[in-house]
């Protein structure tokens, strides 16, 4: 696959090390991808220009992760019919609730595609599935992953049984109850 | 007090009947206003017309109500530096917290003054509120609306004492609970 | 576009009235579907057969309903590798809260594109924007949509600066506020 | 008690230190277990194969762990007619609340049995409480558990009663608040 | 099954309508059961004495649904080491999470096995599987009850395949959205 | 008991129905007691007025209902040393939650004895016992009132057991659920 | 004013820090209490005890504090007539609002004062103002702590005009924002 | 702009670090401010002598920040026709939802504007709008302020695509990952 089909855009550098998640599956993906920092709110018509553009461009899917008020997935969705992934970012007060009812309580005729309180790593995915339907090589890859991750939770599990609890918690490094 | 000072914005028709009650108080205290549906989602090109032209159009305040995802004020502020005043709709899932925190919980540097759910009386308060600081004869009709607000409250508590609590209950016809 | 590209899967018919609308969308944009009522608690082996065998029968996107612990979209993404989509159905006792969670939260590895609780109607446009990736004629009818979707707006914007609120109140039929 | 009489599954690794609170108490009342790691969405098959077979290779209840979307024990439930105790596990962004909803939220038909929020130990003790049905050497050792936290509780009643405040929470290492 | 081996307990005879569920699910597969209204504020003693004397007078587990502050089943779990199972009920004011936060998060020691709000069905079956596991006959009826299940949801499915989404919908009866 | 003890304040004659629930226990119990209607936002300073002079005029347990913000509990507290009562009102968007987080999360120094949403008959039922330390004749009431509601729940429960389930049902006219 | 008046009583020692809050308050005002931990339902007999006997013991007020399911101050409150005052106590996982509802809820006739979350010295202070009603003396020290808390707030907003905002913040330690 | 145009007022000194970033935003506007600890539970009678006088004093906005009950903007809102800014602050036990909801939910006829919880920067922005309509050096400092904004987003945004984000997150000192 050749070309920038994704776009990953954030309303702040302090979202970036959640968004990097979506990027490092992308990557290992082979999907290409472009990263921006824009704001709904503080670079508004950048956003607009960016979401205009966004199609001509080449992008096939838009991943836009944001915090608190987080406007910045439905305003790029506003602005173009290409499919849009919404990462809710968690904040400090209420623990991200609030990114979550801004992104995914779209109306009638605009659709987000919400994840998780910082799921960016299945945005990345999300992404990857809607571009293998026109890429039987990327179709492989999404089968290995998740045959692969599957491979990971048996092992895991076979290891637990091998070991016994103590054993594997000494091993993962949790062998203590964080005091909470 | 002359010309157009506040325009009352909002997402969709069906929030009409609650913001009409912003337009109603402006009307009590003489205040010249227009009405508008846009939607930052539905309409986003004329919703940011809207407020990048609001100020040069004479307006010194935007009313802005939207349910659900409620982009609406929030973009409206993005695109103005002219004071924005959010009112949360009420919807049928969740009540309006959707909508109150995607209104109140704004990045910073762009402010949106956020009223109660469903709040638009205050939202007209608020906006001559804010006009009366450059208009003494507004600032009376607001000490004047204090007054008989206080002046109503207090008679009712007189009426209470007077007729007692069954005899009050009938005359304002809420004898009996609904049962819940 | 030929073939049934959508399948849209609830998990009762108490929830059909709500997924109709994903339905009529695709109707609108002439993508072909089938729907199904299965569960991933009453029918699992079924809905986990409907699952591995959607790509083979050469579906494209899935998109799945369903309320409370709402297991279903996330049971089918656990199965495929096409694109998921879920709606979030209010149930009685929690608004839709549940659901909206159970859906939304999904683990690293299995995104499920999360709608707004009862967003069917978005459902099918997403469907349609992910299938429009290959499709120019499609890309054309959600441009036409969206053109159409804020030229219905600029209507209502400008009937109601036209009557006035009062009349257009009167007009829509909502003339009164209902007691809450 | 001869054999395994208990399953313990959980949805990953991280699960494991709060689950293993079940194991603990399992081991207290001389009740055998089993442990597993699996997952509803990363190895759905296995995990149908571990709840179809459970009945069979002689578990008579199964506790399931998990957090966030938590599908795990309601799938667990959907293949078994054995009890299943689910265990609603916290995570970062809704400390909890997601898990649970999606956990006790279960449609007619399928029940889970639903403890505290990181309340595997009750899970444990309510396994022994349903095995006891059977087994009155069972019902002998929770009836000594109950008398011995009653104690325990009664002793520290006691102890505070002879030290006062002051030296009891020097006692317990607890004298100051942690800053919130 | 001879004999009353479930005790059904409410706090209020305006839980009864749902509590009945329990009740009629039990009826279904035979099982003996008896029905009392008491509380654990209005009426501790008795409902104390409830507990203390269920597991002599041969119950095997206890169904308790309550309300609001929903003491009732963690009251009974403290008295008896018998399985507790709760139902909370939906109240007027907070939709039901008071009485679901109230019996679910019960301290170390002492398990509530919590079914959804509203959700005493559930309950019902939940005392059959575990009474099950001494009663080969009842297996047979749950996994009986299982497939009719099923079957339920498969002929649903097979009948909207049949008709079509409108002439399914005439046919419930639901063919109008409620205005909410 | 002779004179007025109690003051029964709320913010709006739309809280007055609920309030009287306070007013007719206190009635029950023969405690004399005023009704008002005042507002710590409209009517302010009267409202002040009322806290700064109610120890003065003989009263000695103030009750105060409010809904939404419901300042009144709280302000009424900050102006007298007597014991406030405060009752959350429901109101249309939250269900009565921010009338009680209002109410209840007072700051160090200022409590404000915080009941259930719309809990008006527990504030009287509070005041009674608060003024029975001093009146030996109240606290026989209290038993009484106590015994009475032991009795009646105990005369329910034996009516069902009398009657079974169906029958109770059909005579407390609630045989059918609502749809809800 | 002379012997024990106040009785302190939690659920676990793990909240004795914060109850320790009330008995520090009662010191203050000379006022006598004995402090206990119990549980509904750890030690459930023994608390039944305690509050059957409180009033003969001559307990006049008695504060409960609890965490999670919090049962302690209602089943306190179902066995004596004297005022219950109740204090949530907040939990690892739901931050309180568990307890909040269980102590809050309460139904019909059994009321329980509740406080703020964690807000035992508040707790503390209105047994004093219930205590006071018998006691001028104490009237007079409740005067004079509401008098100095005013004062210190006073002094506080004096010494920030004197110092400024950065040399205050210095003062009390307080100049960097902790990273959230 | 001379004079004092703007109170600050907070209910404690421990919200003084997040209100400071009201006063810092008014340095930079160059707008003439005075801070004022105060407290509507603790300090009643000077906080309402505050809000009586501060029209007289010439202040033309009140920013009113408070946390848990957060009475202190409503009450200054009721004994002024200054427009009030309320600040939800932030708090150990609820993250601010109580706060937020005791400052937004005001009744009818005395509005507050509220910000985002902590959104005290906001304040000091929104204040300055306020004061921009009188005052067209101010507007140019706000539009100069909006365009530093975009700016600065903008210089993010390129040289994250300079740097590319392994670098960015280096540069910026947040390359790792806190483990929640």
């Amino acid at each position: 696959m050749a070309g920038t089909k994704v776009g990953i855009i954030m309303g702040s550098d302090s979202d970036l090390l959640i968004m990097k998640q979506a990027a490092d599956i992308l990557d290992e993906f082979g999907i290409g991808y472009e990263v921006t920092i824009s704001s709904a709110h503080r670079l508004p018509q950048a956003t607009v220009e960016y979401a205009l553009s966004a199609e001509k461009r080449g992008l096939e899917v838009i991943i836009a992760g944001a915090g608190a008020a987080a406007h910045l997935p439905g305003i790029i969705a506003a602005h173009t019919i290409l499919p849009v992934i919404g990462v809710p970012i968690k904040s400090a007060a209420l623990g991200g609730v609030d990114a979550l009812y801004s992104i995914v309580q779209m109306p009638k005729g605009i659709p987000v595609a919400t994840m998780a309180i910082d799921g960016a790593k299945n945005a990345g995915i999300l992404a990857a599935q809607i571009l293998a339907l026109q890429d039987p090589e990327l179709r492989k890859k999404l089968n290995k992953f998740k045959e692969t991750m599957a491979y990971e939770v048996q092992q895991k599990g076979e290891k637990l049984k091998e070991l016994g609890i103590e054993a594997y918690l000494k091993r993962i490094g949790k062998e203590k109850m964080e005091v909470k």
